[in-house]
């Protein structure tokens, strides 16, 4: 599960022109009253300025997590066809730290780590069935189904592609969701490279986001 | 597979007032000048005064046409949780006429039927693979794992159901790229329920579009 | 200034309902159980369920107020043509009470009242810049200059009427920042018509936003 | 009125390598090949490959002209503010070959051109309705009435000043409807800055569009 920062329009600067367009103003560099700015911006939920960066990302991922990462609407998605494409033998075996049970009630779950032997033995069943799924996928390929129908057999865990273009504000709320405790582990753990990629590409307003407290902006 | 309409909001007569508020008036029943106006508005694409009646529909697929029909970002979806309820038994099995081979080469594959006695062995197969997915999925729960984990086993053939509230104008888009002989024939069954209860709904609109020949508004 | 509902989908249940997906139900009536449900949804920033409600409203406002309302891009807006219908002599002038003075520093404005001498006068002044505009509007029109081109010269106080088809989800954005305290005090005003609506639509919904301190759901 | 561009994401090759992942390809450099699978994306109605490039603009245009502009809602604008900043004495005063009377009816409203006598006078009009009511204005700030509300009186040919950031497939919606011969004169005259620097920008994409019709992608 990767993410990867395949392009860039604007930065710290960009957003502090598109708000001093309100004030018939650009500058050429950054200084401190414009970190000020970009602060204020944050802090009053002006949140216009910040669509003017916008990211392509190349994300390899889960189908089941990118069926989460598709439900936000605000970006572009290209994704490798299963329609067209024959799937490899690619999929998606957590790592031994990631077995866990859910506990508590509706409205209040949380989970728990299993340990390491149990976490074996359900990594095991998890590959083994990934195994006979994907038999069962060739199999029908060689029966002459179309591979759009027989990707039915295909599990959740295979392994996706996709491109992602969006733009910062529209990260903030990808973040502020998923990086949260409460969401799902796997998209927590993607989620975080895509906060390291965009902290190092608008440093001042990835820190302006965060020191607000990390919701949408 | 289903599509239920379970609510509506306006109706030909609020397409027509939405359009005749640019000329400052308002109509209480529709009149054959009515039904004009909207046949002019859908062959001009003024597609504003279409997105003013809007739809909620109850939808029952399977996850791989689901994650075709999540991609129309105009729209509103709440769906059955894959991480907090334990998936029944109940998986899409194609009836046997569905059976295809894709053939062509890409940017023109089409698909011809595969012939009765094939198509029954493959159905068998899918159906075998579903119940050993299932099997997989039941043990890995038995284990302790957590559904949001465990799900990763299960198919993409797995049914789910939605809610689904789109406008007018956003269904036309839907329609205009799901009931074409390119797209996935299984979507195509579904969009065509979502074609039937639309015409019954918004019949002017609805007839101004298919005559304009079903581009999207 | 006036706003008036025209057309409403859904209400409190259809929130529950599009919720109670996830969860595999529906109910027909709404329980104390399902108002808690809504507060736990408002609470923990599950915002799609809220857009299963959708009003149509209808808007009669200034053409500065309705440049600030149609930055908002989820909804639908048709709204009545400068291009092609003869604009009346109806122009916002403010009653004696909006007139005030802007104070403070740039980031911090804020407002102060005129006294009642000074307003009369103002508003006067105002009244007597929108005959002098309306007279050289219709003089362009006598020339025949069109309609199109002669509007340059009316005033942003020109009054324009406008159908607005959006969800209660986007409501709460607008609700949040339009009623703002630093919201321009006209747009303030036809902003606490629309929430007087939206209450009486979906109480359990609105007292969940409100009591959750109205920001953005 | 003129429009700047001030930044780019991607170019025709980003489009590619957005319609490859499909495939699970890229390419490092743009082939003949390249170039006929993006007619292929054109001409198939495949828009979203095309919504990984992306442009800001910057803009200066006549509020009248920026309202139509505002509707549209996919991409992201940050103005200069009217509540704000004191407005200079800077207003649209068209062209002489702009003057035009609207012959016609509705529904097929068409124009035609005014003589030069006419347009002078007609201009010399629009000059003194400016000045007269840039002299309210001044007036209204010199009684102490805030910006925000002293700007009623300006007129709808007042120039203002935004910043755009859209996708080349949104800017195919906008130069489809905003180019056509029955758009507002002045909007096809922006119109046309803005489709002279994407055909420079994404040659092969904007010829693609070209050739396919100009309709919106």
């Amino acid at each position: 599960m990767t993410v990867e920062l395949v392009g860039q329009l604007g930065d710290d600067l960009a957003i502090v022109n598109a708000a001093r367009v309100s004030y018939g103003k650009t500058v050429e560099q950054i200084s401190e009253r414009d970190i000020g700015l970009i602060r204020f911006l944050a802090r009053e939920r002006h949140g216009t300025p910040f669509e003017h960066v916008v990211f392509s990302f190349r994300v390899r991922t889960s189908i089941a997590v990118s069926r989460e990462w598709f439900r936000h609407r605000i970006g572009s998605f290209n994704e490798i066809s299963t329609r067209y494409v024959e799937f490899s033998d690619d999929f998606f075996l957590p790592p031994l730290e990631n077995f866990r049970r859910q506990v508590g009630k509706p409205g209040a779950y949380s989970f728990e780590p299993m340990d390491a032997a149990e976490s074996a033995t359900a990594r095991e069943a998890m590959r083994a069935a990934y195994d006979r799924a994907y038999g069962a996928y060739k199999e029908l390929l060689d029966m002459g189904v179309a591979k759009e129908l027989a990707r039915d057999v295909l599990p959740l865990g295979t392994m996706t592609e996709f491109v992602w273009t969006v733009n910062f504000r529209s990260v903030t709320n990808f973040l502020s969701l998923r990086t949260a405790p409460a969401a799902l582990l796997e998209i927590q753990q993607e989620a975080r490279q895509v906060e390291a990629l965009v902290k190092a590409a608008v440093p001042y307003a990835y820190a302006a986001w965060e020191e607000g407290g990390r919701a949408s902006l």
